[in-house]
């Protein structure tokens, strides 16, 4: 029996992981879960699965359901993060959180020796380095939940990692695949939110479209993997049937292929390095789909994976700096207070603005993600 | 230093090994080798990379090359092909003959304790579980050669075989892909050796033409990796760039892509479980091929291809006779004898006519191979 301790339990991965939990309570059991505001769909989950630890973002929040639920420990806030995080001598934190406020719980589950199942990728991209070297350190295993991560993960099994030539991360091209720039400037929120292939969370769908995603996920990849950014390509192609491969010295290359379902990425996650069945997920059928298409990536149409690039191969705080700026901006996108093309505006003039501090320890980390979000803010009040 | 003992020197696989083992004269030595009538590339052989062994199919051959080369050994016909096998206490045996003649060979080799990386699929075909139980009981790894079996033995790397649902072989159709059964009645030798991907030999490219050669790979699969015939599926993909699949319980699929290059299986067979760079291969690449496509294998059109699942699940002796019947009706399509569609013709008559015999010995082999092979000549003999 795996003890799990999930983190963002009431997200579009936790929601998922809950439904792998559920179909095996033979093997899996909830012992610790956070969530943010949601708190009827947190007592559902109370009722459902008996977590033993619940963190939420708010004290009246985490005190009225304290009357609900007399028998389960309520915490809240960031340090109750961090302690549904390690609680309760689980074996896997599910990371899921969205954002870099996932960074600490992560350090901190590492420490514990806890296998790590990391599906925020931000905690990656702000503190690749600060992340992997804790890993190293306490000997635990760092397995992605991001579908692409999974594939090379899985790519890689069996084999001498020294001999990779290129990791190839494929990429659907997202919600305005076929748009030219142009086309671009009056999008709106509902049109960036209709992604072609997957359901995901908001965040993660806008992501998409700014192709954004796959910048945090060259990053993602070049430290769970320590490759180089130059060995790093990115692929578009627009049935995400082959979720990303490795290419090796020999001119191979190994892929990992699936029906579009993140269940079976963050089943994975908990089952490895072995595998259990997946119920009533959709085989694949290459010969129903019929074909499969590839096109070079094109970084000038999408700007903002060419930003991830310049972040990533200038290291540091640089794309802390990024992806603080990022999640601002696609907040204030969602909410309403800047058009799509801004989203990247941003991030370019966040880069531009932002001091790199090489080799950073956890709170220059930190003092980057609060400082950038706040000029970002900055910015946009301004603009109003 | 890994020594290797090739045999089947002269032909497409052997001269691809060749050019392998020269290019990497620090890691890979030739021993020992064997080759049929070619006696003129022999000679250069010997010259190149200077083997201690060499068998030849006659006498007459072996004492004239022993003028020209005193330093080395010679042998010949079949006791020679096995002292080739196995002399010169080499490492690896990469057997590359054509025909079940390999399967005497392959046991002696495997009684030696060498590694055996098999390219030659008639062998597992006509006594698979004669010479996988040899495999097992001699703690022998055997690592296939052909592109699609070395893709699900790559795809397999690291994981839990208990936990494989299929085996999906692709197909590129062979050299008739686009023909109705009613346009192969008059298609010619020359025709049929243009295969549209692969440069092989003259008997695979008929065979791949026929179908006939992904009926041997089912066999073979279903030797090698234990998998009834159920679960081993084929599909039709006329880019051989994935080479094969293998897919899991949680419904992810492994796959092993690369340009059409005999060399890249060859090699990883001899590097095996490590890679090394292949110097001067085309990388694949994708994004210029733009499309992969897929379709169902349609069993009706290439009628040899159910005859050999038909085969395979028989069992005994039935896929013995089913490959002898195939071997010389493809010799006697190749010299003008018998038109296309005779060739799967013979192989279904030869089956109806055969008497299986379940759990055979070697010698019940041997006997059902030479029995069949006479059988095929007579039927022809008598239509002439």
């Amino acid at each position: 029996m795996k003890k799990i301790n999930l983190l963002g339990a009431t997200g579009s991965i936790g929601t998922q992981t809950l439904s792998i939990i559920a179909a095996h309570p033979d093997r899996f059991e909830l012992t610790a879960m956070s969530a943010g505001r949601n708190i009827q769909k947190v007592s559902e989950i109370i009722t459902r699965f008996h977590p033993k630890l619940v963190s939420v973002l708010k004290e009246a929040d985490a005190v009225r359901l304290q009357n609900e639920f007399p028998e389960v420990q309520f915490v809240h806030g960031d340090e109750g993060l961090i302690e549904a995080a390690v609680g309760m001598e689980a074996d896997i934190l599910l990371n899921s959180v969205i954002g870099s406020v996932g960074l600490r719980p992560t350090l901190a589950a590492i420490k514990a020796g806890m296998t790590i199942a990391i599906a925020n990728k931000e905690t990656l991209v702000a503190a690749g380095n600060l992340v992997m070297e804790a890993a190293q350190r306490y000997n635990v295993p760092l397995v992605p939940v991001d579908s692409e991560h999974s594939a090379l993960f899985q790519s890689l099994n069996g084999e001498n990692q020294k001999r990779i030539t290129n990791l190839i991360l494929t990429a659907s091209g997202g919600s305005f695949r076929d748009y030219t720039r142009d086309q671009l400037q009056n999008v709106t929120v509902v049109q960036a939110l209709a992604h072609p292939n997957w359901s995901m969370g908001n965040k993660l769908t806008i992501d998409s479209a700014t192709m954004m995603n796959k910048g945090l996920e060259v990053i993602e990849a070049h430290h769970l993997f320590a490759m180089p950014y130059d060995q790093i390509e990115c692929l578009l192609h627009k049935e995400s049937i082959i979720h990303s491969m490795v290419e090796f010295e020999d001119t191979s290359v190994m892929a990992q292929l699936g029906s579009p379902d993140m269940r079976v990425p963050i089943q994975y996650a908990l089952t490895y390095p072995d595998r259990i069945p997946m119920a009533d997920a959709k085989r694949l059928r290459l010969d129903e789909i019929g074909k499969l298409h590839f096109e070079k990536m094109d970084y000038e149409r999408f700007k903002a994976l060419s930003l991830a690039y310049d972040a990533g191969r200038e290291g540091g705080t640089m794309p802390t700096a990024m992806n603080a700026a990022n999640e601002v901006a696609v907040q204030l996108f969602m909410e309403g207070h800047i058009s799509f093309m801004q989203i990247e505006e941003i991030i370019e003039q966040m880069m531009q603005q932002h001091q790199t501090i090489q080799n950073p320890n956890l709170e220059e980390i930190l003092e980057t993600d609060r400082d950038t979000r706040k000029r970002v803010y900055g910015i946009v009040k301004y603009k109003d």
